[in-house]
């Protein structure tokens, strides 16, 4: 953000504080006994509740008269008395997790059940040999999204968790332009450096490397194409995808959503065209900056989130692109992002944006034979409109 | 592995072929209809039955009479036509994953539900929301270890893919050890690189870098700790903790277990010592690294799996140290490596190991006061024996 002091790095950003009063309006406004999550180390839910990462085990949350409990497996009681500000409550070794929160509701709630019914909260994708647990326990589960709505909203120290991350995409998209800006073009157009093909795989992991030196991880996230389809995916099947060479004239887009040691993401999409000749890609760059800064005009809180991705959407018709042609369904013109690369608002809900929002903005045009296009701002939603997260300006012809 | 040829890079690894016939044989045994995994990007169980990296929502992969059918949302199904070997089923936008393998268990078992019954096989940890859907439409869920049972054994592909991860992870620790070979320690011992402080921050994240540039993530595993504790887990809370200088003198951990593009893991643990004058570090080295040879010499197809541990931990003992006593519980001597970082076989089980499984043998020595002494070698297990995985070997004093 603008007057955000310089962060040493994404890695010092301090977590946020626990959500306990969302979670307790929600057990009050069901009536429920209490609330649980249980997940797995990079679950979101249980992350953002516990403010520790969870152990590879699984791991519970429990909300009950007002208490936080960690339910931690043995060998990670030290670490979770340490970080965790509520009680633990350690596992006996092989406990399930499941087993143990229904324990430490059936403490909190002894003599009350029968009075008070025995409902209990979980979000909605609580692994099922935990509900088991649960139900047995003769608890009767509910789903709640309590825990995701309250996630949309960030609290300062998380939106600086995100600019930190932020900045370390930009870098890492910084790396991949000045690798394009300074590489060669031959006469069949392919680029090289260093006397070697400037192939996608050869550009992504120099980004990758870029994430990993400013401290955050590049969460298999990563992509790099240029005209023809050469992304993640592509070389999980066969190398030879990912080692297509870029080439001068096409659309090259570079995309990262990096995670920080917090577990918060950045996101950001940047294309490049080397050696441009204009035509196509020269236009529809124009059109897709314009429908950036069109959706942008419309971030606001109190402003419909689908505004923002209506306004992309005819300013990119307004140039001549139809945006839901291309491949399939339209991707969403943008989403928030936090703890998940992506989660709630997303920019075609039909809810107004908040103060706190992060959200990603997404504008894209594609073409099956031309290539994509797309950039990419981070921001967060405030009262007078938006401000930018990291610290990056898209660019079209690479600038080393 | 020593006879095995030159990989062109982790990217190039194919998948290996999908686990019907284990799949297959669980049904039959417990005379169900078919089999529900249902899962997010990193399951990797789904990823093992699928071969295809899960969208971010919800997927879903159901076997039933024979066939293999990937249930996937509407902006992945291109990639699951192209990628996937069996059927695909796309949801309509917004189905939940749950509903949809219902719908294809009913296609699949019309006019016969009644007669055979309507058990359906499901992992531990289906999510509960997949769990309901199947419930409400009929069948009874039953959980089954066949998937985690099925991964412990690897396939030749497989074991290749591992193996590429951990030439990765050898390179990257390489890395490490190079620039702790070349620090300076000045007369507080405190070392430096180029006029800075080499922290352990700043050497995860060198190790990381290197990690990325074979084209593999840290996937968030990469530890790195001197005397004082200053892993990812102390980082996460403060900026300091990761920033204590490293020092000469005192044993220093490198610890990475990083993924490759296809899913599977790597797993290497080194100690290095800088200027080391002998005493406790450099004999707890020799007992951990004559444990590590005890462990090995246990490893056979055939023997129980936890005679490696338990002959690790003699040797300690022999050594005069107490593998049980130091920082609470004992973490397993070893485990199995593959989609997930940990899985089966742990080495303080009581099976036999078999050809084809995949395990980080880990003896280590920690003191509370002195720090921790660690190696591992990654091995597959064979008729003969086992064949190390990877090309490093252990040092202890570091070489550039």
């Amino acid at each position: 953000m603008a007057d955000r002091p310089g962060l040493p790095g994404a890695v010092s950003t301090p977590a946020p504080p626990p959500a306990d009063d969302s979670v307790d309006a929600a057990i009050d406004a069901a009536d429920a006994v209490g609330f649980v999550a249980v997940g797995t180390p990079l679950d979101p839910n249980l992350r953002y509740l516990s403010r520790v990462q969870p152990a590879d085990h699984g791991s519970a949350f429990v909300r009950v008269s007002g208490r936080s409990v960690a339910c931690t497996p043995a060998e990670s009681v030290g670490r979770a008395n340490a970080e965790f500000d509520g009680e633990v409550a350690t596992d006996r070794v092989g406990d399930p997790a499941g087993e143990r929160a229904a324990a430490v509701l059936d403490e909190h709630t002894d003599g009350a059940a029968t009075s008070t019914g025995r409902t209990v909260l979980v979000p909605p994708r609580i692994p099922h040999d935990a509900a088991v647990y649960l139900e047995r326990a003769g608890y009767d589960l509910r789903s709640t999204a309590a825990v995701a709505e309250a996630r949309a909203t960030k609290s300062d120290a998380e939106i600086d968790a995100i600019d930190a991350v932020q900045r370390a995409a930009t870098a890492a998209v910084r790396e991949a332009e000045r690798l394009l800006a300074t590489a060669d073009s031959g006469a069949d157009g392919e680029l090289r450096r260093e006397g070697r093909p400037l192939v996608a795989e050869r550009l992504r992991r120099a980004t990758n490397a870029e994430l990993a030196r400013h401290g955050v991880t590049d969460a298999d996230n990563t992509v790099v194409r240029g005209r023809t389809r050469s992304d993640r995916t592509a070389v999980v099947r066969t190398a030879s995808a990912g080692n297509t060479p870029l080439r001068a004239g096409e659309p090259i887009t570079v995309v990262v959503a990096p995670r920080g040691p917090h577990g918060y993401h950045g996101s950001l999409a940047r294309t490049f065209v080397v050696d441009s000749d204009g035509g196509w890609a020269r236009r529809a760059y124009v059109a897709v900056e314009s429908a950036l800064d069109a959706a942008l005009a419309e971030i606001d809180a109190g402003t419909v989130a689908r505004a923002a991705g209506r306004e992309a959407g005819a300013e990119l018709a307004a140039f001549g692109f139809d945006p839901g042609s291309a491949e399939g369904p339209t991707p969403a013109p943008g989403h928030g992002v936090g703890l998940s690369r992506r989660e709630r608002p997303s920019l075609d809900a039909n809810a107004d944006l908040q103060a706190g929002n992060v959200v990603a903005v997404e504008p894209r045009v594609a073409d099956p034979e031309r290539g994509t296009v797309r950039v990419s701002a981070l921001v967060v939603v405030t009262a007078a409109g938006y401000e930018r997260l990291g610290d990056g300006d898209p660019s079209f012809t690479p600038r080393g």
